[in-house]
C-alpha cells in the first residue's frame, strides 16, 4: 500500500478539493513522466519562477540551481523553494465558457532545498536527469569529469510537504446546459517525440541507439 | 519593427546570455503558443507556484487568480508575481552528459498582478482563455452569465518587466568529444492532440465542428 503524505494547510488542496491527492505512488508517477519542473523561489518580496531539468531519487527530487545557487552560497539551511510539476493531458470544451478546462496532472513540493556538495550524490542526480529522459543513454554518453561536476550546482528539496492535483475525464456542464445544441468533447494532448535528428558532425557509421530511434516517452 | 524591452537586473538572462531574447515579437509569440502559464508568488518568504490557463490581450497577461485570490482582497496595489511560460521543443542528447540539454522557449514575466473588477474586462480575459485554445470557440459556447463572471477571479499583469530564454539547435559538445564513437542528436518533441472525444451526453446529431474535428496547434 502507498504511503499518504498528510497534507499541511499549505498543500492541501482546497479549491476543487476532491482533485487532490495525496499518496506518494500518484505524486511520483507524475514527477516520474514530466520532464521540466518550475522553480519558484523569492527574493526580497519578488517571487521568481524558473523552468529546469529534474530528477527524481526516493523521496526526494533533485534540480539544476544555477538560477537559485547565487542566493544558496551562504545559507547553509537552504532556501524556501516550490517545485511545481504540470503535464497537460486535453483540453475539455464544455457547453458554457465557464466549464472550459483542461485535464492535467500536476504536483507542488514546498520546503527548504540545499545544494549537493558530495561529488556522488551530484552524479546520482545527473543521472536521474539524463535516465528520466533517455533510459539507458547514461552508459552510452560520456560521463562527468571533476571539473563538470564542479561546475553543475545542483540542488535538493526533499519531498515532505508535497500533493498533487489531478482533473481527468469528460466534460462536466451545468445541468440546465445539457440540452444546449454545443458540441462538447475533449480533445487530449500528449507531449510526442518526433524522429531522431542525428547531429551533422555524427559519422553515420554510428547507428542510432534503439532508444533515440525508437524513443517512447515514460508513462 | 519589433519593440524591444530593456531588460532589468531582474529579467536580463546572465547564464547563457546568448538565449536571451527581449523584443516583444518573440515574447509575445511565446506565450501565445502557451496553453498553461506557472504563477509565482509568495507569502512569508515562502514561494508558491501554481498552473493556470491564461492569456494575453495586448501588452498584458490575464490569469485565473483563485490561488493567489484570497492574498488580494485588500492589496489594491496588487501583489508581486512571477508568470513563467515553458516550450519544450526537444531532447538534445550530446556526447556527453553534461552537454545534455533541451530545446526550449520560456518567458518569464514580473511585476505587480491586480484582481480584474471591469465585467467587461472579465469578459475580455476569458475570450482570449477559450480563443486561445480554440479559436471559434467563443462564439460557440454558452458564454459567461453574471454570476460566473461574479465567481471568476482573474489577474492582469502587464508586461513591462519581462525576457524570454530560448534554446534551439544541434548539439553543442565540447571540442575533444566529437571524437567519442556517441551518437548524438536531437529527438524534437511537440505537443500534440489526438482526435477529439464526443462528450457522452452529446448528441450525435450535433456535428463535431471543425475545430475540434481537425484541431491543429498555434505555432
Amino acid at each position: 500500500m502507498t504511503e499518504t503524505i498528510p497534507p499541511t494547510e499549505r498543500t492541501r488542496v482546497v479549491r476543487e478539493a476532491h482533485r487532490g491527492a495525496y499518496d506518494r505512488e500518484t505524486i511520483y508517477k507524475i514527477l516520474d513522466e514530466a520532464y521540466v519542473c518550475h522553480v519558484g523561489f523569492a527574493t526580497d518580496g519578488q517571487p521568481f519562477v524558473i523552468p529546469t531539468l529534474f530528477g527524481r531519487v526516493g523521496d526526494a527530487v533533485y534540480f539544476h540551481g544555477s538560477a537559485a545557487s547565487r542566493m544558496l552560497r551562504n545559507v547553509s539551511e537552504g532556501i524556501s523553494v516550490c517545485v511545481t510539476v504540470t503535464l497537460t493531458d486535453g483540453f475539455v470544451l464544455a457547453r458554457s465558457v465557464f466549464n472550459h478546462s483542461m485535464n492535467y496532472r500536476s504536483v507542488v513540493a514546498l520546503g527548504k532545498a540545499v545544494l549537493v556538495d558530495a561529488p556522488e550524490e551530484k552524479l546520482e542526480a545527473l543521472r536521474a536527469f539524463t535516465e528520466k529522459i533517455i533510459p539507458g543513454r547514461w552508459n552510452d554518453a560520456r560521463q562527468p569529469n571533476e571539473k563538470e561536476l564542479k561546475a553543475t550546482s545542483i540542488l535538493r528539496l526533499p519531498l515532505t510537504e508535497v500533493s498533487a492535483k489531478i482533473r481527468s475525464g469528460p466534460v462536466e456542464d451545468d445541468a440546465a446546459d445539457y440540452a444546449l445544441p454545443v458540441w462538447a468533447g475533449v480533445i487530449p494532448l500528449a507531449l510526442t517525440p518526433g524522429g531522431p535528428i542525428r547531429d551533422e558532425k555524427c559519422d553515420v557509421s554510428i547507428p542510432t541507439p534503439g532508444y533515440a530511434a525508437q524513443y517512447r516517452r515514460r508513462a
